[in-house]
């Protein structure tokens, strides 16, 4: 028997939806249902038109594929920002990784996933083609900054294979051991990663 | 900078209300902020409506104060149920731990909440008032069922001290070692516990 079952209607109905939500088990699901209802109406009804206005509201950026509620993103519409270097990112959450740091002053290009065979997800899938378009500009680099998963890495080399032929230069985020990380608990390929993309002190 | 101001409008919004919940951080937020935009509109309706509606719905159970939509809950109204028999526990989270169970056949008492000097809660701050109204009734056991926590004994001790004199069986559900679990990892009170608990084989 599912917790949605175990609880009659209204609450089995919000825990069942809650449940469907990635990384919010059974018992997470449960515990949020009851909190949230136990808040104050004014608070549910905010969270309720939170998610309703989201996705009403957002869409692709016209010139990075980003998500964001204007026709153009904030990033873009910068006119402070470098247009001729563009990151080229997995997703908006890694965009915002970035932005987060506070140094990356170029643009960004949202593919919103990568190449994976094994998922069936092809070039043809992801945001590549608006890429393209955008080196018709005037763009200087391109910074492939996909994960540095085996769908990242490929997407890297696709895209770097696909660019390079222009005389854009084409340059790639560099892997190895997080800053704070401990050796012991790094996983191997990690480590030769960081001893082949050593520097010279 | 919050991750709420990190994003334009609508996405910043739901992101800050989604960390508002328990056990939801900041990049749990953004998580599932991106995978709500995500889904098809008619999923995120049915998620706000969800709660929009379970909010208005929800109250407390006539006779065990449970959280239910109708007058009485589905336990209470269920003649099957052995009504002598009356389980406390703190919250309806519990109360479903039991009937997951299945082999409890009596009903609850759901007090929302246990004494705390800590916090500031007293007898009068959880639902012990419609506890004693019901053990006017044909009561034969009281089971205190409130958690193994200090809040949780305190309560316990409170109520069997007040129940007793009344001449109502009160029992309290016994502590030890949890079933699978290994000695190794369980904390001294509760191998002390597993100890004086000590059943003849």
């Amino acid at each position: 028997m599912s917790s949605g079952e175990m609880y009659s209607g209204y609450i089995g109905k919000l825990i069942e939806e809650l449940e469907k939500l990635p990384g919010i088990g059974n018992k997470s699901a449960e515990r949020l249902a009851f909190h949230i209802i136990g808040l104050p109406e004014e608070r549910t009804e905010k969270l309720a038109n939170a998610i309703t206005e989201a996705k009403k509201h957002i869409r692709y950026c016209s010139k990075c594929c980003t998500l964001t509620d204007r026709e153009t993103c904030s990033v873009c519409s910068d006119s402070a920002r470098d247009s001729r270097t563009i990151m080229v990112v997995e997703n908006s959450r890694d965009l915002a990784a970035y932005e987060k740091t506070g140094k990356y002053h170029g643009v960004y290009h949202v593919l919103h996933g990568a190449i994976s065979p094994m998922l069936g997800i092809g070039p043809a899938d992801i945001r590549l083609k608006e890429l393209i378009v955008r080196l018709q500009g005037d763009v200087e680099e391109v910074i492939i900054a996909t994960n540095s998963s085996l769908e990242g890495e490929a997407t890297a080399m696709y895209i770097s294979k696909l660019i390079k032929p222009s005389g854009i230069k084409v340059t790639r985020i560099a892997s190895g051991v997080p800053v704070g990380g401990d050796l012991e608990y790094i996983d191997e390929v990690t480590l030769l990663r960081a001893l082949e993309g050593r520097t010279v002190l």
